[in-house]
């Protein structure tokens, strides 16, 4: 096919394919796995690719023999544009001179984990899983998401910070923290190192000096939860803000959270949602951010009713006023509303200690749980308690042990910043955004019970 | 001192700090804590900040009975140019009208943990060290360093993963895995996680489909060693590039790594580095990236002889030719040669088994720790084996059950990558970039034996 000679070896430059259109007309080498061989009788078609990017590959059928889809190969050719109409992802293609197998893989890969394999065969296989040409940009994706997230708070003066993992106290929520040993003072007496279940406290430490800061790092749930929407291990993006004096100064900050995220995400993400054909629903998900509604949990209790979401659905019993709503019931009534729902004021009896008291109402607390259809709740929020001795009260009558949070208790008694703060779930935001049925579906290498490998 | 009439309330907005020169000739409110008072006979003067930001408020001294430093307040004034001259951290100041004490904090605040305390009460109260100005920059330092090594990952196609901090199989370095119980299948059968040392298995499982990717994650370390250098919870970068053919396509990597990402760090850190009085020590650690030296084991072991390094100190015993060389030695090695060290070439039998062998002498492998001044290893970083069958041989040869490493052996049987990776320990970098003794002094939270809180 090719009657020029060859350059010399040693002056040949290995060019990422990306870069091949600078370098049309040249004779280059590239690295790459075949993704798909089509073999004619006198010439081959090799889709060679590495990550997200592929080049076609025409060469004499003569060097493809023994090649295998998935081996990894050193083709050294020379740069075409690719014929007028012809339909490719780059505008050149590779005029192929020699093939080097630098790794052969067996003729079976093409079964191992083919497009449309069911669920289990996609977690237990996921390192071959990440190959799938799908899968690899909503991997992709969720790496812009979460510089999506960054930017946003970036821009808006918040500050980074790299909270702990490790806790040593046995903070609220015990029953669903990890607890392991970790090496003590000395080594004959070690101590109990727990999983941190949000990075809250830290950021709340961080504040005074800092100022407004957050976090986008793991958190953990030993939860026996084998739901769609449960990890025991999963990326949670918080943040702290100081000088919230009143209730809608919170709300404002979780819009512009929502609005900021959702308009860098359509910048930075802009190619790869076309890609997969989810540009369209995230732009009217952005959208969807100036219709926010905010229903007090008093009143959601009045819609369920008008809409027929009972308690018990058997018995048809109704919720009472001070009802905790349960998932499946909260996310019914976030269905048929169909927006994007600021749910506040809850009764203080099922939210943290530390959550503020609305003044309107002493029984409830200024929190703010972001719901949105399909996917229920994406991120938990609050006021802070800024009193310190209301903090310790509500404290013991947690049933906790104040000196456990004497550190907590120092920052309401040292000048409190007047705080509010919030946790996403990354991948429960990513699952909403690319209409996915599971987090599974999202998440690189997911932990649930029952699966931490590989 | 103001003979202008404040404002109505409702009309005043609240400026963050920062903005205040845009507001210069306005009354606003401002919120933050009394960093310092200085209170005279008829006026009084505070220095008033929120984070990084400071602003002076002078005041009738009758406005500022009963307050005290720490406390968070709101400030009522007129913005005002400063007078020529005299010196702040911002062109203006506050003529203040009015203080309303939000949380007031008792007058001990000053001693509990002033510039200058012990290394013990800065841990202790290391919620209030976040407080201290010069650790609040370098904790804004830390984050702007990881700014900068992500910018040059993107900036060099690398995508960012989130790998899994739960692992399910007891990998090498077992001694120091942290183990825990997570929940299994079934909740009568729950399995052990172990907490990740390294994400580099995750990274090279994503290799094949994402391309060259790069995490920023903690690792842990369940080791028992109470050093300036060592935490059971740290900060890692690490990446894997594919398409490594050579040993010196690798050393490229390091060294575009460590130019690149001092280069966007002293561009995104520049004003903090200064304020710390660092700018100058990076500037001067960026320019010896130009002048890196690669030294290999087996020379390392005739330099350390010739600088009268010694095996054993007391005996003045010389280290034999495949002597692994003591953190200590390696150290006084490094401290002497006064560079940045790519050591390279170790004999393979005290490391990993996934390192790649050197084609000209198979008894060592293409390793190569980036050694700094002062702190010793930063970068542990490889080639990796590539040949399935090596591999297999390799992890029995180490004692280990192939089966455990079942999806690792399929990267390399399926069409290998060819690639090779690298570890940076976050923190051991910034301790050597900002000179400080101990990784204590630039982590925000760390955690060590018998150190878990706050």
């Amino acid at each position: 096919m090719s009657q020029s000679t060859p350059e010399p070896m040693s002056e040949l430059k290995t060019i990422p394919i990306a870069y091949l259109v600078q370098h049309v007309g040249r004779t280059v080498q590239i690295l790459g796995h075949v993704l798909k061989l089509r073999t004619g009788k006198a010439f081959s078609f090799i889709e060679c690719g590495y990550g997200p990017t592929q080049v076609q590959v025409v060469i004499r059928s003569e060097h493809v023999t023994g090649l295998t889809v998935s081996s990894y190969i050193r083709v050294t050719g020379k740069v075409k544009p690719i014929p007028e109409g012809k339909y490719s992802q780059l505008p050149v293609e590779i005029e192929g001179h020699k093939i080097d197998i630098l790794s052969l893989s067996p003729d079976d890969y093409p079964s191992i984990c083919p497009p449309g394999s069911g669920p289990e065969t996609r977690l237990d296989r996921r390192h071959f899983y990440l190959r799938d040409p799908e899968f690899a940009i909503i991997t992709l994706i969720r790496s812009q998401l979460i510089q999506a997230i960054r930017a946003h708070f970036e821009q808006t003066s918040c500050t980074e910070i790299q909270p702990p993992m490790f806790t040593g106290v046995e903070c609220e929520g015990g029953a669903t923290l990890f607890g392991l040993q970790h090496p003590g003072k000395s080594v004959s007496k070690p101590m109990t190192a727990y999983l941190t279940q949000s990075s809250q406290f830290a950021l709340e430490m961080a504040v005074p000096g800092i100022g407004d800061c957050y976090c986008v790092a793991p958190s953990f749930r030993a939860e026996h939860s084998h739901t769609r929407r449960h990890l025991t291990e999963f990326l949670h993006a918080e943040s702290e803000w100081g000088g919230i004096l009143k209730f809608e100064d919170h709300l404002d900050k979780l819009r512009q959270l929502l609005r900021g995220t959702l308009s860098h995400f359509l910048r930075i993400a802009k190619e790869s949602l076309t890609k997969l054909g989810c540009f369209d629903r995230v732009s009217a998900l952005h959208a969807m951010t100036d219709d926010i509604m905010v229903l007090e949990h008093k009143q959601a209790i009045v819609e369920c009713t008008k809409r027929g979401i009972f308690k018990d659905e058997e018995t048809k019993t109704p919720f009472d006023e001070r009802d905790d709503i349960p998932e499946a019931q909260e996310r019914a009534l976030i269905d048929s509303i169909g927006k994007i729902v600021f749910l506040v004021k809850f009764p203080k009896e099922f939210k943290s200690f530390y959550m503020g008291l609305d003044p309107e109402d002493q029984t409830r607390v200024l929190g703010c749980d972001v719901e949105v259809p399909g996917v229920g709740e994406i991120i938990g929020s609050g006021v802070r308690e800024y009193d310190f001795e209301r903090l310790h009260q509500r404290l013991l009558e947690a049933g906790l042990k104040p000196e456990d949070y004497s550190e907590y208790l120092d920052l309401r008694k040292y000048g409190f910043s007047m705080t509010s703060g919030m946790g996403l779930g990354v991948d429960r935001m990513l699952t909403w955004l690319l209409k996915k049925d599971s987090i599974r579906d999202v998440v690189t290498f997911p932990r649930f019970p029952g699966y931490l490998r590989p």
